[in-house]
């Protein structure tokens, strides 16, 4: 198990404060709570192995949407993580620099393979890394490092053997943000997460787009059959709807500015955020989190700035009047 | 892309002979062609993070379904295929011995990540090797180790700091052959499929259980959500149902037998195999091939070994019956 502190797990909410008679709200984590409806599924996916030309198609489809080049070089996992953890592979040992604070999962796996891991507050600060990691929008913060800025620093490091890691998790609900157009380039690597922005984080799908040195040999580690036949063809629907993909993008922007609003009315300072959640900062952060915990919603605390929380968004008018409820 | 040679690749047959009228019939793979039935999936297991207490759940009906001890350590992955490629990271650099001819994937992802690879074949031949891998029952010819021959050989290696890797892939069929109930000593490691035996190899499940110092690792390496939401519920319905499971199993044995008596029939030799594939001979067996293509029945070849077939079971009689007029 990891040691990082996650959102999303309702087991460890139940042990705290017993399971509430409504049910949870879970706004621990920053994943849509308006799934992309999954569509039937034919059951040959479930039961043949997952074929070769279904998973060109996905990966077709995924580097359409995130508006990459139709030939970059990209690999799907089962979800994001399994990516995180393989990347320390690409390059052993290495000096490396974490764009802080962020996702805690990148410090750790980097670590746990024995790179020596700095968290720095800039780009600037990151100059004798030979490899460097941001979330991009960043999580918690919503902090945007801008393209033209990227990529100088990816032309900087691949210049010297080293590589630029772009973790794109949140960047579907401001496209602009995104990096994906230049795939393919040295010493980039972009990450792309399915489950959140579509609301499926249970399917566990995943990418990572970059030059052909890195991406291939992600793909080698994965294996044939990575990627679980449903979750390719529910890949394939979801990745191609753009009409979905625009109105979400609509409501979660609209959703995140009422979330807002809600949590400014109730005292807290906005502290940045995406369209699918918002870090706030309260003077009694840790009790406002004990007692919407009692109250059955689930947000989510960072143990080492305990004047923060960060709240996503709930899925319909219930869950805002449950919330404003709580928080009265 | 895998190098490995493998069945259940309908795109590449259809490259080869073209889309069959009736559809392709598909013996080319080891897989069970009655699934397991899909339950309905609570919609929570698609769209949240993958829950521990599930997980947990289903690591404690695995290991009862395996009959394991019930603190076995064991970890799930996504697809047992990933696990064989995190194998070579537990002996990097490692002597290995594979007890061959078998799953191509073992040696190929040992050779990969720099492993000495040596295929023998017998335990005896693989004496000076710091790992030996076999599966049990094998693939495709069905030879079977005997447990106690199994503890000798781990004991033997654990003794030296190696490991015996059993690949337990189709020790459904055949539960009295598993080394499964000595899961946790040291120098054994035991993988186990879920897609096989319950005929939902798009899914992607599989085990491994052995000692805390091997299953701790590979846990690490695969991350905290590495199985998908309904995977673990598919998993647990399954692998909870003994009543299922019996019945499968007696289907699966009259079903091999009658295909035995099937192919005998049509001038074939029988080389072995379990309930689940049979491997036969036949001195014409790569026009065998062809002419079972061009009637859309898929079956798996061996390039080095050109006069062996290995035959799945078909699904049902008219399964059967198509098979007996294309052998005609």
């Amino acid at each position: 198990m990891s040691m990082v502190p996650h959102g999303g797990d309702l087991a460890a909410a139940e042990a705290r404060w017993g399971r509430p008679a409504k049910g949870w709200l879970d706004l621990s984590t920053g994943i849509n709570p308006v799934p992309y409806p999954v569509p039937p599924i034919d059951p040959a996916a479930w039961q043949r192995l997952p074929q070769h030309d279904r998973l060109r198609a996905l990966l077709q489809t995924a580097r359409s949407c995130y508006a990459a080049p139709a030939d970059a070089p990209i690999v799907a996992a089962p979800g994001t993580q399994i990516l995180i953890q393989l990347l320390p592979r690409l390059r052993p040992g290495a000096r490396v620099a974490i764009l802080g604070p962020t996702y805690g999962e990148h410090a750790a796996c980097w670590a746990a393979e024995g790179a020596r891991v700095t968290i720095v507050g800039s780009l600037e600060e990151a100059a004798a890394a030979e490899v460097v990691v941001l979330v991009n929008p960043n999580n918690p913060d919503g902090r945007i490092v801008r393209v033209e800025r990227l990529l100088a620093s990816a032309g900087d490091l691949a210049a010297r053997g080293g590589l630029l890691v772009v973790d794109e998790a949140f960047a579907e609900v401001t496209p602009e943000v995104s990096i994906a157009a230049e795939a393919g380039r040295p010493g980039l690597l972009i990450l792309r997460s399915f489950g959140k922005f579509f609301g499926l984080a249970g399917i566990r799908l995943g990418f990572a787009l970059g030059a052909a040195a890195e991406v291939e040999r992600l793909a080698r580690w994965l294996g044939p059959w990575a990627v679980p036949g449903p979750a390719i063809e529910i890949g394939i629907a979801a990745l191609s709807n753009r009409g979905w993909q625009n109105e979400t993008r609509a409501r979660l922007a609209a959703d995140a500015e009422r979330l807002t609003a809600l949590l400014l009315a109730h005292g807290f300072a906005y502290r940045g955020g995406t369209a699918l959640f918002r870090l706030v900062e309260h003077p009694e952060a840790a009790r406002v989190w004990d007692r919407l915990g009692r109250a059955g919603i689930l947000v989510r605390p960072f143990p080492d700035r305990p004047a923060l929380l960060r709240f996503g968004l709930p899925a319909d008018e219930a869950g805002f009047a449950r919330l404003a409820a709580a928080l009265g």
